[in-house]
């Protein structure tokens, strides 16, 4: 029963997940986006951000 | 109902947008063009700037 | 009798590994997802993380 | 109304162009030509440069 | 009478190698497996390594 | 009246050429080949170097 | 009369090479192989070494 990463993202659009980026920060925001990079839209109430995937170390949805 | 990254960038088009870059800075601009690698078309009143994609950590519109 | 690295994986899939990163930090957890691109589903009693593959060093079933 | 990054390059042929690289650095010249890497030919009064794609962080034209 | 490195590779499985990677660190493990990105996977008696290849500086049979 | 990169090199085969690299380092000598990767064959009376292009920064025939 | 890098490697094999690495270190040896990612295989009397090539900076036979 085998979960391949971008299922885990497709079954967390629309939840909060926490980002770890490779300079050491991380972003928090509901994910309303992603695509086969690793490239994600995160959203909170004011701001959408778009993260470029080759910043990604781990996602914690 | 997700929006892929690239989608967001299409819908960002003619508006103001705050990019990320790895070196720690960021550049402001009115979105006019990018492509599926994320480069990006970034312009002011004076001045327009090509940004090449993998320099980028995040695009807020 | 070789055994291919995402072999390796697949028969470590619901089993607890741990992930050496290149931030020279670890991620402990149960296997539960991977791809061709290394890119690791990590689950434990609580949290699912997704890992980037590019991140990963090595990975210890 | 959009415009692609390599357009932007394309109508900069024959114009100066200051190309901010990775290193901190600064080349300015004539842009004599581009691929679709951004590999790069700058040219000057006495000099022709190649630049590899890779380098670059923003194209001013 | 030349040697491909994957055949290198390929005639190594089953013996003691030496893997330097770029961190620094050595490993050193029996080749049970490897792929065409030179992803391996070592083993000695009471563990199973799988380190992914874009680590690799060299590997010494 | 566009000048590509890679004609460029085509046009500097011969003729010495300035290499810069990654490491800060510059190599001289007379270009006998490159290929689409911009790897680099270099020679001089006594030696010749060849160079893996994903260290060439600049160069100037 | 080009000489393209990948030639220069194939007219080197069973010759000695001096291979700069991006880690700062050099590797002498004989050139029993290499592939199209200069992959290399160095022997010298006593081991072979196989290299990657993302760590390769210039190879001199």
């Amino acid at each position: 029963m085998s979960e391949k990463p971008l299922d885990v993202l497709e079954a967390s659009l629309g939840t909060e997940v926490i980002v770890a980026l490779k300079d050491g920060t991380e972003r928090v925001g509901e994910l309303s986006g992603y695509d086969q990079h690793m490239n994600l839209v995160l959203a909170d109430d004011q701001d959408t951000t778009i993260i470029r995937g080759d910043n990604v170390v781990s996602i914690r949805p």
